[in-house]
């Protein structure tokens, strides 16, 4: 017989295999959790509920999780406070939305001309960075986990091109992070909006130019419709990173088996969220440029190069906000600079190699 | 009360939640998994034994899974008819193992200039390909799931510098898979060797050159210690990927519970994966340059042009095996096409943006 079914209580006994309390006691837990998205988002939402129903499949209905979507039970940008204080059990968003009260978070969403995607998981799991992660959670009573990326974003819509670094003065641009930093030191009118005002605002040149996500997302905002020149990539969000964080009770009363689930089904939603974005990006990628009459053009250099001056002013001043975002920060660009050199015979050249053979066919 | 720990019994009565089948029976199942590693071979091994630890902790030992490295079941290269007859649950392998079968399986490892590892989890994931790859695996009674990847490959080791396609002919090369037909074909002596043998052919001078995975498992092989020109990256594992295969029976035998956990761990180990070779091989490559003294070089321009020649070629002859593997190839190529477009713009773009601004360091 090459699969035996015992019975627990046999097995228990046996000392060959030890139940975890819950298949004993038969206990059920109902979490909630939070997440800034309205529901069915794509990319973002879709699979933060994936993630609350894989759990629930998982433990067989013994945990199960009630999504609430943006302003549900608490607004959008109150989700930390909300895992922290035990009003929700968890919640997905990207970690810069709490910069407020920990600029390092900056470092976990991505820093611009920062990791990719694939790079930045690499840091979290084998790098150091969870750890570095939980202890600015520590005190917020939060379990962080990677949660995957939107991969790398686009630079954003323009209604005019930009040939020079002149172009950008006193451009109103909506940009979020740090980016936006780095684009107001360049005298950029840089504002922030949520989400739903971004099509509106551009229509009704509020602003000449606005960055959302990438060719999936920005394309279901219709914002190639308000403006053709599509500049990319982002410089500063080359793989932004999104988290899953749980309050830190609630996980410690989960038996280890539902515990193992929620941290295997934080995994596996990095993983499903990756391939999300990819695969929706490369094929919306394209209707843009041959239906749609859209250019995508790559950043002068001059202006690549005043992005990048600032981008590491931006950060030493970052670095210097505290001991642990200066570990933070060293953490990071050491692993960048390795990254840097690794790509250029590897994950650039490869692209490269590729390009110029199918370029036979 | 905003966490409810009530009885199973009367949860299930009162139709809110519903149990799975072994949250009562409390039945324990044990699983034998089989692999073609040594136990504890970084990247592979190690990733295939932590899912097998992933499964036994999500489901508090109620689907306990033993792993039987190299040989110690059946020999490395039976992993599939052990799974697909039953003499092993579940097994971990790359699916070009078994090309010999099933020559459409090339297609789900990856192509010479194909997919990207995230690419191809994406082609998976969202664009149908796990349905073919389903497709032809019904036919061994087994499930398969995307398991992660190496990353770009590193192209090969060699004694004497590549200086053109000339320097290529006689010469004895070990590479695997659909690049060995390649090289065959541009007059490489092509020999395959199981991976302990690699580095005692190399140093006996029974082979010229020797391709292994990249930076970090070629350097616990030693293979910069016996020849310095390091080629990369490889033109033919842009970023081949690893398969989990479940015996169908004993997929159909779990309860509803317990298959989610295996799919969420497969999931899970893709994600860990595809870090843990990213972050091993990222720290693994200065190393090799700066302090032992590797060279590493492009492909000389002529060498690439006659790869991607025969690669067309090779793949015209494979996609000709019948209509699955035609449709297959269809499908991989479009997706591919729509890849190297986007790359241009995304994932090569913000490689070098992020170069040139690190420059300024």
């Amino acid at each position: 017989m090459r699969r035996r079914d015992i019975l627990a209580a046999g097995a228990a006994t046996a000392g060959t295999v030890t139940l975890a309390a819950p298949a004993i006691s038969q206990g059920i837990t109902e979490w909630n959790m939070v997440m800034p998205w309205p529901r069915g988002t794509p990319g973002v939402g879709v699979n933060a509920e994936r993630f609350a129903e894989r759990v629930t499949a998982m433990s067989g209905g013994r945990l199960a999780i009630n999504v609430f979507a943006a302003g549900e039970l608490v607004p959008p940008f109150e989700g930390l406070d909300a895992v922290s204080s035990g009003t929700a059990d968890c919640g997905h968003a990207p970690p810069y939305f709490w910069v407020g009260k920990a600029p390092v978070l900056n470092y976990f969403t991505g820093i611009p001309f920062g990791l990719t995607a694939t790079e930045l998981a690499a840091w979290f799991q084998f790098g150091g960075a969870l750890e570095l992660w939980q202890e600015v959670y520590d005190e917020f009573n939060v379990i962080p986990f990677y949660a995957g990326s939107s991969g790398v974003q686009a630079g954003g819509w323009f209604r005019e091109p930009i040939n020079s670094l002149a172009d950008l003065q006193g451009l109103k641009f909506r940009i979020a992070g740090l980016g936006g930093e780095v684009m107001r030191r360049l005298g950029v009118n840089t504002v922030l909006m949520p989400p739903g005002e971004i099509g509106p605002a551009m229509m009704s040149g509020t602003v000449d130019a606005v960055e959302w996500i990438g060719p999936w997302n920005d394309r279901a905002f219709g914002l190639q419709r308000l403006a053709k020149y599509y500049y990319n990539p982002s410089f500063h969000e080359p793989g932004p990173g999104l988290e899953i964080i749980v309050n830190k009770d609630a996980y410690a009363a989960l038996t280890p088996d539902l515990q193992a689930i929620v941290k295997g089904a934080a995994a596996a939603t990095a993983f499903e969220t990756l391939a999300d974005f990819n695969y929706h990006n490369v094929v919306s990628y394209l209707p843009l440029l041959e239906e749609e009459g859209v250019q995508s053009l790559p950043w002068p250099d001059d202006v690549i190069d005043a992005m990048a001056r600032e981008t590491w002013a931006v950060l030493e001043d970052l670095a210097a906000t505290d001991d642990h975002t200066r570990r933070t920060h060293e953490s990071f660009m050491a692993f960048l600079r390795q990254c840097d050199r690794y790509a250029a015979s590897f994950d650039t050249a490869i692209l490269q190699l590729r390009h110029r053979a199918l370029e036979q066919l």
